[in-house]
């Protein structure tokens, strides 16, 4: 077992040693989601204010709506929710690259097999040159989408990993 | 404002009061990735004992690697991890329909334009009929996939959302 598997199951004797919300209902208490990125610096519940089963959290590389509309169709067409909180950040890895950067660092890494596979996939990593424009871009994309409802409440913020606030953008 | 985002601002105010993580750098100090469901009733940092800084943790619908791929390649590639836990829980609502149930539910509630973007998309909302399996499954396409070094270590668990316990599935 690898370190990191160890202190899972070391952390997770130690959390449901005093877990009580055995209770919470499948759908979001508060009806709302979170979309946010992956990055490590980032704890959506104690940055943002989610108690455990208020909010549907999707993370993902960049906070990327696009990549995120399977997940906010089923929460909001399935489960109920009918807000969302859009929150990218400041020192984000997908302001440092771009798609044809990624893709040769694919094929020099992983090699042609790999690079077919994304081409198949018609995979764009989803990079963003500027962030507060990207922001600003993604709720406009939900907006548009016949795929999110105009009912929906939108926002969209900047996480700052220097100072832990969030702040408002759109 | 919404109470949401009112919720937001004075969550951030307090959070960011005692903040003292403002340095951490950008790549996983741990070099892993969680990758585990929306679910508003799991708290991944608290749960899978993530400090802020270790690890990258991506979340969608169900815990998909499918659909998770992208953001994958990305913390593996341009952000140096080559370790992943994959995390499914107890009653996920992936369980519960089938795709050609959510393709009825988006015409029923969004139109006739709402399904033809889902189409145009190609959008799978990859649903699974059983739990264990859907691990083992997702296990297998990540080992599975070029895209994802043979190096990379990755273990499948779930997440018992009855009793705050999270036990290794492969």
């Amino acid at each position: 077992m690898s370190a990191i598997q160890r202190n899972i199951e070391a952390s997770s004797a130690r959390y449901s040693a005093s877990f009580t919300h055995g209770s919470l209902a499948l759908p979001p208490a508060k009806k709302y989601l979170v979309l946010t990125c992956m990055d490590a610096r980032i704890d959506p519940a104690q940055a943002f204010g989610i108690e455990l089963g208020d909010a549907h959290v999707i993370r993902n590389a960049g906070a990327s709506a696009q990549d995120a509309l399977r997940s906010i169709v089923i929460s909001q067409q399935l489960l109920g929710t009918n807000e969302i909180a859009l929150v990218k950040h400041t020192g984000c890895g997908m302001l440092t690259f771009k798609n044809e950067d990624a893709y040769e660092l694919v094929r020099e890494k992983l090699g042609q097999e790999a690079v077919e596979e994304l081409c198949q996939a018609n995979l764009d990593f989803l990079p963003f040159p500027d962030l507060e424009k990207a922001v600003e871009a993604d709720v406009e994309f939900l907006k548009r989408s016949n795929l999110v409802p105009n009912s929906v409440l939108i926002s969209g913020w900047v996480y700052e990993v220097e100072t832990g606030k969030t702040r408002r953008v759109v």
